[in-house]
């Protein structure tokens, strides 16, 4: 078993942000051949997930998750703690905070359209997320 | 790997219960303290997700799953089987009867505010809910 | 770990098909008796989740996500690619492409209403999907 934490600076609520990047070199580094690659984040308000990174989808998953949980709507959690993160916490719990992908021939196997994404869904913007990447299998 | 099974009870539709208590146990049980702990109910109208559990929050999330599934749709299972649960499968469907956590330092690694929940979306209300949960990874 | 990859070929938009069968087979095949199966979906507009296998209820899922992504909604992703997959992309990002379920007793330890299913949710219909099966665990 391989584990690397790493860090994904957001700049404000919406933001979808590819971290197949760190992905791609903890698995490399990792030198696990054929195995898996489990991704966390340790946030209540951020999430993970795979789709295309293309901008014009990106907005269209943000519009989608707000027909789940508006921006206008009463929150009780915001009534409570008032801190207008309602919206996020439920966002977020739908979605979840693992994804775990196939490692193939050293890399992770997403298909040729499929990016694995942070959800930074906190109405407080520029945050700085916490990702645990846990790499296990077979080396070459 | 180490394996339990536990059981949890729940009163009514929409309980979102913290199950953190019996799988920090499971993973102190199984002395793993470098790893990932699986988690997965058996049944089709309930769910696993991480949330904050804080009673607004939770009342937002029930909320959210219901403009997903609303109460007063007509749903063709209950039609054809006339049980009343057609929302409860579509939203056990959405948030996942799974999830798998890191192990750290002994401890499923959840955020500060984020805590592992159990999902009742069955309409017949006080039914026992079966979760197997699963520890790898590597002893001190 | 043993691992395989397997087709499944879908007729329509909105497609569920029970892919119990391969992974029991790919299960059984591992000769893992206590373990866990991890199961993939290489493509960015279908995803992975369980349900009840019944007719009515797979409408009614197929509705509840048409929820969340309208056909008749504006999409950025098809005004930019005009291939009208943008609802298509939302509702597998949000439902998620892995899925992860316990092997008990030489078996895929599903509740007895639970199924595991592969959704197709792009427009176009007929395509080959492929999902990687990866079971790890002890032997009999």
């Amino acid at each position: 078993m391989f584990r690397r934490t790493f860090q994904v600076r957001s700049q404000r609520e919406g933001d979808i942000i590819s971290i197949m990047g760190p992905v791609e070199e903890i698995v490399r580094e990792s030198r696990v051949r054929e195995g898996l690659v489990h991704l966390f984040v340790h946030h209540s308000t951020a999430a993970l997930t795979t789709i295309e990174y293309e901008p014009g989808v990106l907005n269209d998953l943000k519009r989608a998750l707000s027909v789940i949980a508006p921006d206008g709507s009463d929150y009780a959690h915001n009534t409570r703690w008032g801190d207008g993160n309602g919206r996020s916490h439920v966002k977020a719990a739908v979605v979840g905070p693992d994804l775990t992908v196939p490692v193939e021939g050293g890399r992770p196997a997403c298909g040729t359209w499929q990016q694995i994404v942070l959800l930074e869904l906190d109405v407080n913007a520029g945050r700085e997320r916490t990702v645990t990447c846990t790499v296990v299998g077979d080396e070459a």
